[in-house]
Parts: C-alpha cells; structure tokens; sequence
C-alpha cells in the first residue's frame, strides 16, 4: 500500500531569507493561502524572533490558514522558543522547530562547545517547546557533516524529550544521495525510539543534489520533506517542491504519494516568481518556460507522432495549459476571477468588477494577459 | 588511484537547440575556444547534416580548436554520417557521433520497426562511420526506458562493429539514480566486449535529477559523462557540467577527477550566459548570483566566525573572486587584456588599444564593469 510523504514548504522562511525576496505579511498570507490550496502539510510560516515583523506574519498566517500545520522557527534558545510558542497561538495546529549544530564544525567553530552541552542544550529546547505546543520538530543543524554515532544520540535524546519529529539536514549541501541515504538508514537502525518521531529530511542544492538527497531519505525511510516553491533559498536553495512531488508521482513503484495537488504546481510557481522578484530559469525542471518545450528537429519529430517519446508527464498534470492560462481581451469576468483565485487572490464583486476594468485596460494593449501580469495587477490594487 | 572520467560538452550541440540560443559560427568558436581553456576532454561542436550553418559550425571549430575532440552528431542515416565525416576532416581528433532510439516506446512509436531492424541499422551506422573516422561514439536514445535485456544486445553488437565510446542517455530525464546506476551496472555485467569501449552518461534534468543520475553513473564505472554549461538543454536541460566537476572535486574518496580547470568555471558560465541570452537563476548551483551569498543573521553569524560553517568549496576554486572579477576605471589594459583572454577573447595590441578606450568610456558610467560588460563589449566589435 502507498504511504504517504509529507510536505513541509518553508517557501516562507527557508526561502525568504533571499536577497530581494523579503515579502510584507501581506504578501505572506497571499502565498500561505495559495500554499494552502495546493495541498501542503506544514507551512513553515517564519522565525518570530529575528523581527517583529516576522513574528507578525506567523501570527497572521496562523489566523488566516487552517488546514497545514503552522510552524515557527527558533534557535535552542529559551527566548526564541517562547516568542515563536507566543507567535503560534492563533494556530489550529502549531509546531515550534527548534534545533542546533550538531557536527564539529558547527559544535566547535559556531558554538565552541562540547557534544555533552550541545545534547543538554537540545533536551531543554525541546521540554521548553513541549510545554507551549504539542508538536514540536528538532533540527539537527548541518547533519549531513555530523559524526553518525553522536548524531544517533542527539536524536534518541530529543525524541526521549518529546519531540514528534526529527529533521536530519544537509545544510552545507554537500552530501552524495547513497551517503545521505546511509546517513539516515543508519538513524532508523540505531536510534530505539526512532518510532516514536517522523524523520524529516531537508537539503541543500549546493551540488544540485538536492532533489536526488531527499528522494534517497525518503525511499529508506523519512516521511517529511522540507522543500521550497521553485527551489529557493539560501545560497543555491532548498530542494524544489514540484521536482520530489512529480518523481514520487511518475514513479508509483516507489509506493509513496503527498497530498498535493498537482495541478496547481505551475499556477503556484509563477505566484511565488513574480511575488519573491525570484525568476525562474527557463530550463527549471517542471516550471520553467521551456521545461515541455520541444525545439530540435529530431524531438519535434518524435514528439508529434507520440508525446510521449520525449515526455514523462503531462503538463496538464503540473498545471501547464496554454489554453487555460492565457486570458484575453475576449475572457469573461468569471474566467478572471477563475485565475485569480488559482493565484491565492479572492475578491468581493465590486473589488473584481475594478479589476476586471484594468484587466480589459491591459489585454487591449498585451494581447495575451498571463499570470505574472494578473499577479501585477493584484498587488497593484492591495498597494493602492 | 583516482581515475581520470572525461568531460563530453555538448553546450554548442544540445545546448544550442534551445529557443533563442542559436549562435552564429563565430560565436560557436569563441565558446569552443573558452571550452578547450577550461578543459573539456570533446566538445560536440553541432549536426552537420542539420543545415549548413552547423555543418560550417563544425568546420570552422575543428580549425579553430586543438586540444579537445571534435564531435559531430548524427542519425543513423547514412548521409548524416557521410556529413558528419566530412564537416570533420579539418578536425585534428574527430568523433563521429550516431545512434538511434534504443526503448520500445521509440521503436514502435518513432521509428516504426523492430528490435532486430533496430540493431542491423545500428551495426551498419557504426561501421559506416568508423570508414570515415577512428573515434566513434554510438548513442542508444532513450535507454532510460528501454529494455535492459535489449539494450544489452544493441550496446555489444555496437562495439563489435567497432564503437570506441557507447552513450546510455536518459533522453527523458526519467530515472532515479539507483535505477539509473543498476542500468549502467547491468551494461558492465552482460555485455561481454564492454572493456573495449567507453560508457558514456548522457542525462536530462526533467525531474531535477541529471546530476545525480550522472554521478550515479560514474560511480558504476561510466567514464565518460556528456554535459553542458549551466546545464543548459533541451526542455529542463542536460546535466551541469560545474555541478559534475565540483561534486567529483570535493568527494575525493570516490576516486575520480576530471582534467577540468576549475577557476574558469565561473568566467565560462558566464561567457555562455550572456552569448546564448539564457540567464542562470541566482540560486544556480555553483555559477547563480547567490551559491555564495549568506543572508540570513544566523548563516551570516556562522560564516563569519569560520567559512566552512557554510561553505564545501571555496568560491574562488571556482573563479568567483569579486575583487577579480571586477574591473573599473581604474584598471590598466593589462587586466583588461586577462580577463578578455579568461573569458574568450584575444586580440592584437591595436584592436585591444580601440577597446580599452571604450572600455573606460563604460567604466566611467558604470562603476564597475562585470564579465557580462566585456562579453558584450567584445560582441558589439565582432559585429562592427
């Protein structure tokens, strides 16, 4: 039977962080919502005590999304913890991700301290946590780096103190799959409480490995995967959402799904693009311009007497219709707001009947209107 | 002792077949200048029989070019070896290219025939082509999904008929590594002249996973590996040519290097970048505007206190080095000079002269002149 896989998107913390894609809380609840509709589990919302601002738009995701997890970022550090349990109080379901480094690198040249405090510190984070939410994920920083046999310990240690689940990273991105895969094999084998928690896995692309890392937890074993819309983040980014969700789909072998909704994929990409000033590259697996492009002359060929010499999956399947996401002049109010709220944006009749104005306004002049303008044309209205 | 794989670049062959990267020949033969620099082993300089600009591409390119092989791509059509042969007589080392599709998705639906049809064609090709050149690599399209026990015969009956180099390509960026590397593994197991020739990867990043895939590959004893600068390719694109080298380069346990000039991949990203007007997306590994940006406080924190908290390589083994790449009005026709020649481009003293007046004509606008600046510096004087 197919077990499931679970998303944790941290689009808006992990990815955030990125120069130029700073998002007010009002863009953040717009791309919440979408994240949302497209089927997330946990909405890694952000890390509240780094500003005010960021504890403001945890507060206001948790009042505006219902259905995925709301998480919040702290160090294990008892001021941290607090101010994300205080941000995580409107939540419906709330998890408080606390963690620390746990190679020597990190233990001695970020922390200059010992393996023993470095797992007294962890025990106290997550008892901390576990007295202000009942979910609470640990983060073992820079896992991929970390000594194995300490790294087991950390982890029966944080799960004896109560934490649901355990997020192995490979910060720095510098894991190969079959190293990170034995990583994590070897914390099912040897940790004896590794029932009590979910393994979470969370990588870096700094090799472009990251999709191949996560796909490599999850076949031994973990059951969540922390990825990005697009693949940002830090540096090279975080593994891509639409690439481990689309390789688990193709590959039904596997015997693993995730909630997600497929067909929003694309819709959901463009919003994050155009929201996060992040283009995405025209050769980005699944989403970009020319990801279901055929050019050459041998594969137009091909893939004009069959489609599927040349393609895995169907655009459709991602969210790619030409026909669907192409308005014109001649679209109707209903196929507007239609689009619009694929995008993550839903307005009374009289907001919509303004927008569809400018809308004609622009289709007169472009003669294809496509997501990235109706995106523009939104955060126009909510500026104004 | 590490074993020597062998850097194939196909950037000017499938890297070029993408929508608005069509270069002229001119401009073919300042990237495979700034190839042979950086040190690829061959470089598929285009498919002759396509149209006569790829046929003069290859001519021109065998000319300009000594180090590297030169490799022209064909069908398994005689007239397109026969063009391929003749586009390489100027080459000093020339590899003929052929193949034809290997999955019963191909055969029926592309070429309409059968196994045993498949395989006449193929031995036929190659023995064509090795009465035209000595170096002849065979391409088995779409191995990714064919049949293994097939794919087995067609790679032994190939180098029988006399292939020095045998391509497994993943046309359709459809594996996932463990599957891939058991592909390449069954090859080495069942095929029994395989000692005579050398496998080749050939990926596709549909899902995220060409470099995995490759690495894969290698590590089951491919030798060779085809890929492209900044991964660029057909739909999602080919495998990174910067992501293999750099993986290879700081996992040395697996016994493996390249005869790649490391501190050109940066200049060699860009050059491709700005000539073939695809942009890299800032989070690109290795070559995007941020693989070596730390924004958030806690990595920023961290990397100060000591690089390697977040950082696997050093940027500068790369050739990103700010205060090098840099210039400005202040710099001497000397450094202009460099740089030109790291990116490509040499001139004598009076055509130099002519462009440095220029050059600070730019730099006094701008305050510093990036590598894009003088690539087009350098096009706007190949054009007048």
């Amino acid at each position: 039977m197919s077990q499931r896989v679970y998303i944790f998107d941290t689009t808006l913390r992990d990815g955030e962080q990125v120069p130029g894609c700073q998002l007010s809380t009002d863009e953040k609840i717009v791309v919440a919502k979408q994240l949302e509709k497209l089927g997330v589990d946990v909405i890694e919302a952000g890390f509240p005590v780094s500003s005010p601002g960021d504890f403001r738009s945890v507060v206001e995701i948790s009042k505006a999304v219902s259905e995925p997890t709301i998480c919040a970022l702290s160090r294990a550090v008892a001021a941290d913890i607090e101010a994300a349990g205080e941000a995580l109080k409107h939540a419906k379901r709330g998890r408080i991700h606390t963690g620390i480094g746990s190679s020597d690198i990190h233990i001695q040249h970020k922390f200059n301290t010992t393996r023993e405090k470095i797992i007294e510190r962890a025990i106290d984070a997550t008892k901390l946590a576990r007295t202000l939410v009942e979910d609470v994920e640990f983060y073992c920083e820079d896992a991929g780096r970390a000594d194995l046999q300490f790294l087991a310990q950390l982890v029966e240690a944080v799960i004896g103190a109560g934490a649901t689940v355990v997020n192995i990273p490979d910060t720095t991105g510098y894991c190969l799959p079959d190293e990170y895969a034995s990583k994590i094999r070897y914390i099912f084998e040897n940790v004896k409480n590794v029932h009590k928690a979910t393994i979470s896995i969370h990588c870096h692309n700094d090799l472009g490995l990251a999709t191949a890392n996560s796909l490599a937890g999850i076949q031994v074993g973990a059951r969540q995967v922390e990825v990005t819309v697009n693949g940002i983040g830090e540096r090279a980014g975080n593994t891509s959402l639409e690439e481990v969700v689309m390789a688990l789909n193709i590959h039904p072998e596997l015997g693993l799904h995730t909630g997600i909704n497929t067909q929003l994929i694309y819709p959901t990409s463009q919003l994050v693009s155009k929201m996060m000033r992040m283009q995405v590259q025209a050769n980005k697996a699944i989403v970009g311009r020319n990801a279901f492009a055929h050019s050459s002359g041998i594969h137009q060929d091909g893939f004009l007497k069959h489609s599927q010499n040349y393609e895995i999956m169907n655009p459709q399947d991602v969210g790619v219709d030409k026909s669907d996401i192409v308005l014109t002049a001649r679209s109707g109010r209903h196929a507007l707001k239609h689009r619009l709220e694929l995008l993550g944006f839903v307005y009374e009749k009289n907001i919509l009947d303004n927008l569809y104005r400018q809308f004609l306004d622009i289709a007169d002049h472009k003669k294809e209107v496509n997501d990235g303008d109706l995106v523009d044309l939104a955060k126009s209205l909510e500026r104004a």
